[in-house]
């Protein structure tokens, strides 16, 4: 598959995904969707990649669906892309296998990279990423009700446990747009200056694929994604089963070592 | 029924549920518990509204519940009011028609303006709208173990949802009084200046019911009531049927008319 | 039982745990693990204690475990120390009885008072308090993913309970250190300042003990930990069944009285 609707990048151990449609705000469309999902199953794949950065090309991140195409379209079936498999080899809970929750099921921390207006489907996705920087000055919102619609995609059910109940009532149903200060003072984003923003995003990403063992955040993301699914109860069985599984592996042994040597960590992910 | 606890009045899409007993400081009483469903139930059913504000007479929104009354008193049985049914005609969910949670299932959005001193089951119930604009200045308590009291209605479920797990162990943990502002820094209430309290909440709720669809209200508030009791698969699962629900309606249509012709939009709810 | 590896006081109605190994920054070992867990069993079961503070002596709270020997060992069965029963008399359900969740089912406020660095181990403990007051200029992290390690403990579910979702995923896969100040704006501790850090904890502890009634206390402190792992309906339920208990108590009518009279109440926690 070649990408005609987004750029895909490798470089310094972080994928980088650019929604590619500028001049259109990055208008989620069909074929943008597809790309999309094929370059996450690609990073995910790729043991050259530690990371996922998520961005937008031109001044927008993404405004929301081409409204003439989310109309007349009926919602696909979910399908699941061939992302990292679960430790353990189980089959991956149906919860993080739908048309963009399968994001959550990536054995790689996943960047939102905000990088102008959000909206609509737009904000569903970032909202399935481990965290998102915002430019500062940018605007986002959850328009549905102005247009008609409902909260699309999963947003009912992520976005009150990102923000609290109030803050997510507030803006699924006012519709009201925002500012990026408004959403980082919600919990929603963090916002970065326009002059420092690529740069400043890349650092944080770098900083973590430098110094973080890809096993750990394999574990970790999944444990992340299945803790507001668990009991208390599971989720500890589950953190000492890892706990356990962790001993005697590399990666485990160079994180005691370097930190017993004061020195940077050589993770091999195994 | 006529009101005697309560005001009851219904301008500019707006019904507006006034607490009437200002020399108690609008304490709870079984008589002003009834009114307020029977009023919350009109408001519900009539389409002449679309958006539901409750607030108090005089200094005080609401301090708690008669001392006396409530000491010897049974607590009632829950009982459903006949609120908006949910879309698809299902029966309403347990967990939406308890004693007050039975707010969680009317159809409108349900705004708070805590006008003074609330605490108690004044609070509680407040917790139960979709946002609390609360004037600057004013206090707010859980006092309940101060008076030998228990985490009465509810409020140990919502407030942690809101609050975070630490602020709602405080609040009802040390039952100590805080200000507006301490309440707003912890995501519980909006604060707005008393000059500007009534207007400044009106103008918000003014811009809900000119520009979102009702339909698409009543459809978000009940996806937002329902998703920390299920799975993200079924929240998403929701989603899917409602967005396939929204195709050819007359809001759904008139939605995307208006934005594409730059005109405020003329939403009929169906 | 014997303490060696901390201290263990009661004064003014408060139990004090302070981590006792100064020297090693309060290094969490099965020892100290112990005897951790046998303190708060006795203050649990102590009719003089209404309160419990943890904290640590010398400059840090807690840094993790040994990294020795964490590494060769393995976890440990779930115990469960005798710790006040449950209203009703039930059995404590199993996610409160896990080798730290057990701090939740103490029928007393657990307070921490991190008095310097936390990390690891240490920061999992100090989640299962109710607050965390944190000393101005101290830090904290979430080092797992640079040690080659996993999320302990059940830090991946009680963090984004605490944080958000965003936060959580923050600190546990960049793995970066972060300021008190920091982790206040996350809602994650409240800050004082070094020089009323004992003083500011134990202010707001005795407030609690010396006008809160222990009966009540420890219905609250039941009703927030079962919160998460209950339906609304189910957490209403419960409420109504601890209201109707309440009635008739020492405590209900000394916490009525007192308010009546403008005085400060008597408990005695029946």
């Amino acid at each position: 598959m070649s990408f005609t609707e987004i750029v895909y990048e490798v470089a310094g151990r972080i994928a980088t995904i650019t929604l590619n449609r500028p001049d259109r705000h990055n208008a989620w469309s069909p074929a943008i969707e597809a790309e999309v999902r094929e370059a996450f199953a690609r990073a995910a794949e790729d043991d050259a990649v530690r990371a996922i950065i998520l961005t937008g090309a031109g001044r927008s991140f993404c405004v929301g669906a081409d409204v003439t195409g989310i109309a007349g379209r009926k919602p696909d079936r979910p399908r699941f892309a061939g992302v990292t498999p679960p430790p353990g080899g189980a089959p991956p809970v149906t919860d993080l296998a739908r048309r963009y929750s399968y994001i959550l099921n990536i054995g790689k921390p996943v960047i939102a990279a905000i990088n102008g207006a959000v909206a609509g489907v737009g904000l569903a996705v970032a909202l399935y990423c481990d965290l998102r920087f915002m430019v500062a000055g940018a605007r986002l919102a959850c328009a549905f009700p102005r247009r008609g619609l409902i909260a699309e995609h999963g947003i009912a059910w992520m976005l009150p446990r990102l923000v609290g109940a109030m803050n997510a009532a507030d803006l699924l149903l006012s519709g009201r747009t925002i500012t990026a200060e408004e959403a980082e003072r919600m919990g929603l984003v963090r916002v970065l200056p326009a002059g420092e923003f690529a740069a400043g995003v890349r650092a944080y990403v770098t900083d973590m694929v430098e110094n973080c063992s890809p096993r750990s955040l394999r574990v970790i993301r999944r444990q992340l994604a299945l803790a507001p699914l668990q009991s208390l109860s599971d989720a500890i069985e589950l953190a000492e089963a890892e706990q356990a599984a962790t001993i005697g592996t590399e990666d485990r042994r160079e994180g005691a070592a370097a930190f017993l040597e004061k020195r940077k960590p050589n993770f091999t992910g195994r």
